[in-house]
């Protein structure tokens, strides 16, 4: 790391980021289960498997279409631990609130959270409060931490090292939806749009995908970085490359008017209700047809596959027919957008 | 509620912070666990039990003579889950960065955080990072949660339920230490003084005491809002009064100068690095001698006792004989101690 200072970037989820990570975090706080770097960390806890899982809140605006950073805190630890194989459980939370905030806001957020818990089965079990003077943190940031149950069966799910050639790419649904209406959000843009946020806690959908096909080779939800850096994290060091048909993949019209007026690439545009699968070929339909019959599947398709050619990359077969290296974001594209 | 806004007292940890959460969260969120309101949660996962809990750090100032934000952040929640009787296994840590931060700054709190998880015996396994524009959040504020082994005959630690008249009150040392440490230290008072915090991890400490009594009655850390908080909140709806004898009580003389100074109550003072502990009359001996053979335990002192005589009520007995009630903190005496 050659910075001297935090920069935005270095909370993109991307490049940086892992920069942090590798050269700050992973060298002090070096262990086993940590180097897993996954959504959730499997441990053994009185000699059973746990899931685990944190994630700090800050997006801005705290109320958006589609939810607000209530709703977004339930659902982010839910999906963090689902994409791991867990059964969800219990939820802590941690606001740290801003001196001046206003009580009917902090109580939208917290209904929004006690109605998405319901919705997705877990508990919030034990919470902390701390408040800042006004001025010293953006109105509300909200941690939660998640733990699980998962069988050992799914410990491989994080890791994607099962994947083969020839498994397929599945997404349940378009992209970017979450991030676009972030900023379109902002009211400094003076945007008016009918997008709405993708979040949602995938657990349900999960659920069914893992009751129809024994064989998951890998889930991942692709929040910040977007699809993109799942992918370019996933083919990293792996002798498997990851082909991605375009035509393939759902970008919403009003989705793809925004990213185009200003100038985001829907690929590296952050989710917060969809959920990347890898599968072998011969599981692919039939967890198709699961997702689909899924509230939160009906758009599900089967983007690409796993190649055995060109190991390491990922990359776009776009609509005519050229290709398109796929890359990990570096710097900051969109920030605070979670 | 009466209030509109969040005020600084509402994250007092005394009653307004009491408020909050019985007029918001626990309406909201309700559940048994919940309801436990302890300082970890005690459940049931895959049928074992599990210790889990959660805290945001957001001291002022980073940097403090006994510690920083980061050895705080991981001996606060390792203690959240020693005082429950739980065995603390396993950390996750959120980061939330001001855009501009040194890295250097925050390499050293990496670092203490290293060291205290090391020095705890306990694993930093799984961790975010997020990062707000300059301005947004005051230099960064750390969230960890933690993990941990129970046995079901520690569940009642917590809840004081087996409390009994006649029971003795022991603390491990002085205290107010954290608190005035962090208010000499903050630049605008221009104090100069020796006070270290008591900042750090009391799982050793807490293990030695269960390993000689198998009769501990409830254990908790006088952190927020200090002794007077935790005595006053043990009596609450209790049958059981709590009577403290002054002069049993430390108060180091650096500490209560800069107390008397500056007019703050000791009794109310925030402590990092101290735990209440009452046991059977029978135990108090061998508890406090085990105690003061721990290096964090060499000024242990019993301070009082559980009486039948005013149940609901804790007192001071003043060194000169008389009697002080001990109420809980209203409002805010502190803000950001940690």
């Amino acid at each position: 790391m050659n910075d001297t200072k935090i920069l935005m970037g270095h909370g993109s989820g991307g490049m940086m980021t892992h920069e942090l990570i590798e050269g700050l975090f992973l060298r002090y706080f070096d262990n086993l289960w940590l180097r897993q770097q996954s959504d959730s960390v499997l441990l053994k806890l009185s000699g059973r498997n746990l899931a685990f899982t944190t994630d700090s809140f800050v997006v801005d605006p705290v109320f958006f279409p589609g939810g607000n950073i209530g709703k977004l805190a339930v659902a982010g630890t839910v999906n963090d631990l689902s994409v791991s194989g867990a059964v969800p459980r219990y939820l802590s939370v941690g606001f740290v609130l801003e001196e001046g905030l206003l009580l009917e806001h902090l109580e939208i957020i917290v209904k929004s959270m006690a109605q998405e818990a319901a919705k997705a089965g877990i508990f919030i079990v034990t919470g902390d409060t701390k408040v800042v003077e006004k001025g010293k943190c953006d109105k509300i940031f909200i941690n939660t931490s998640g733990v699980g149950e998962v069988k050992e069966e799914y410990f491989a799910i994080s890791s994607g090292e099962k994947i083969q050639p020839g498994d397929k790419i599945i997404i349940n649904g378009g992209i970017a939806e979450h991030g676009m209406a972030i900023m379109a959000a902002r009211n400094d843009l003076n945007i008016s749009t009918e997008i709405l946020s993708d979040c949602a806690s995938l657990n349900g959908l999960i659920k069914e995908i893992l009751k129809v096909s024994g064989n998951v080779r890998f889930m991942r939800d692709p929040t910040r970085g977007g699809l993109a850096t799942v992918l370019s994290e996933l083919v990293q060091k792996k002798p498997f490359g990851i082909r991605i048909d375009e035509k393939k993949l759902t970008v919403e019209d009003a989705v793809r008017g925004i990213c185009e007026m200003l100038g985001f690439d829907p690929l590296y545009v952050a989710n917060e209700g969809k959920v990347v699968i890898v599968v072998p070929a011969s599981d692919a339909a039939s967890v198709v047809e699961a997702m689909k019959k899924h509230p939160l599947g009906r758009k599900t398709a089967v983007i690409g596959e796993v190649t055995a050619e060109h190991p390491g990359k990922a990359w776009l077969e776009t609509s005519v027919g050229g290709k398109r290296m796929i890359e990990m974001l570096s710097g900051q594209q969109l920030p605070r957008i979670c």
